[in-house]
């Protein structure tokens, strides 16, 4: 299944994919894809339910996150091309959630922001609450999977004597979805391609593959520290090709557009904005 | 006024303190002090309202938190006792409001967790909204004020390779309240004394005068970067005498019992349990 949340931001209403990729109405089904509904996502023929006209906004596809989870230098590519040991064990930083916004919103940059960078990664939606989980059993916590833009703002991020959540939390600086895509449908999550273009080029590519801590491993020490609610959302760090590791440095400046691919995930395209 | 939320985990009401302390129910005059509630809080006559029979428990004063922002190294006594340069700037990090528990509600140890420690802090309570605040303006954005336990675990925190909130963040790790204290009953907010006593024995003893970021000055620096929202809650930084930096170090185990109390803002007191 391919959930969506679509409609005016504030106003969403749950929706499902057809075969055709048609959006279909689920409230009917559904109050929400949030809560206790994500640990049992329903069994249903999206063709049996009415039709949406138009091409209405896509929303975040999934509400009510109370975490929003980042890992950082979790691909042995990425860790290369930044020049840092890959870590022990993984590197965990959160994102405010007021940071999080629809898969093709406008990203504002800050005031002072000049050095704003890109980061396409796997975004994982716990359904089941999970603490103290084997890595074995942790998969069967996830409800799905999504694109996850973690935009960072490198000064902010390690020159203003604060931890790295200062340069991963500004306000549109999250951007999830198109789709909450069940795991069923996303098969090994460890084998799914991740690009991202920028105004057309393409700077990101990686494969899942090429993680350092997988996402059962995530879930599972995540889990000895702290417990997981459905809802939760964690983006499970980024492939080489950010601005910051590029020769010369490239960094967002107004005007640029990031488009980025997740396969299986579906697509997300947001235009850059100096507040 | 010193407003709280009583009751049940899960189902706690508002409720208001009248002159003797006694303890009145608000649930007639707003649903719950969360959301747009806390940009107006009513000014009422608690004697007025209906007195609450018997002692219930104590929850979070606020709901609805949707970040609660830490500030780290941010007393000037306590930056000397770690060793480490006073900061340039506000230090930020995250604690998941998954920590989130009432303040004299049970401090469960994770498992492997063996240098547990603690930290009372002075808690501020966002009320409007804040975005690009100047400092003059920022203190007219706080619904109030309460006690903070900002519970650290410093293995998690510095040893796992991640970033400080692995260490902040496990479950019951955010001890807050009693009492949300509206700021005319509090007064200057840097001129406040904090302690916290361990077992009977004095930890901390310290005075928001020897921050070296000011509430206001946290707050608008944090506007600069995000936007703060109605509930948000900021523990603005811990005193000397925290367990890690004491001769020799000393850190929670089990049947301790944490104490704190800031002048006006009420105790707060918790026994630790090793999970």
């Amino acid at each position: 299944m391919r959930f969506v949340r679509y409609g005016e931001k504030g106003a969403e209403k749950p929706g499902v994919l057809d075969a055709d990729g048609g959006l279909r109405d689920l409230s009917g089904v559904l109050p929400d894809l949030a809560g206790d509904v994500l640990a049992n996502l329903p069994q249903i023929t999206p063709e049996a339910l009415p039709k949406v006209d138009g091409r209405p906004r896509l929303g975040v596809p999934v509400a009510g996150i109370g975490k929003f989870i980042g890992i950082g230098l979790n691909y042995s590519d990425h860790a290369a091309e930044t020049g840092m040991e890959p870590p022990e064990h993984p590197i965990v930083f959160m994102k405010a959630t007021s940071s999080i916004t629809g898969p093709n919103d406008t990203v504002h940059l800050p005031r002072s922001s000049r050095h704003a960078d890109w980061e396409v990664e796997l975004g994982v939606v716990i359904g089941k609450p999970a603490k103290y989980v084997d890595e074995a059993d942790a998969l069967s916590h996830v409800a799905g999977y999504c694109v996850v833009n973690d935009v960072s703002e490198r000064r902010f991020q390690s020159k203003l004597s604060g931890q790295w959540t200062k340069g991963k939390s500004c306000d549109t600086f999250g951007p999830i979805g198109p789709w909450l895509v069940t795991p069923d449908e996303v098969g090994d999550p460890q084998e799914l391609s991740l690009t991202l273009d920028l105004n057309g080029e393409r700077m990101q590519t990686g494969s899942t593959s090429k993680m350092i801590f997988t996402v059962a491993q995530i879930i599972s020490h995540l889990s000895e520290i702290m417990s997981l609610q459905p809802g939760d959302v964690i983006a499970t760090g980024t492939p080489p090709g950010v601005g910051m590791a590029r020769d010369p440095r490239r960094f967002l400046t107004e005007g640029d557009e990031m488009s980025l691919e997740i396969s299986g995930l579906g697509r997300q395209t947001q235009r850059v904005l100096q507040d």
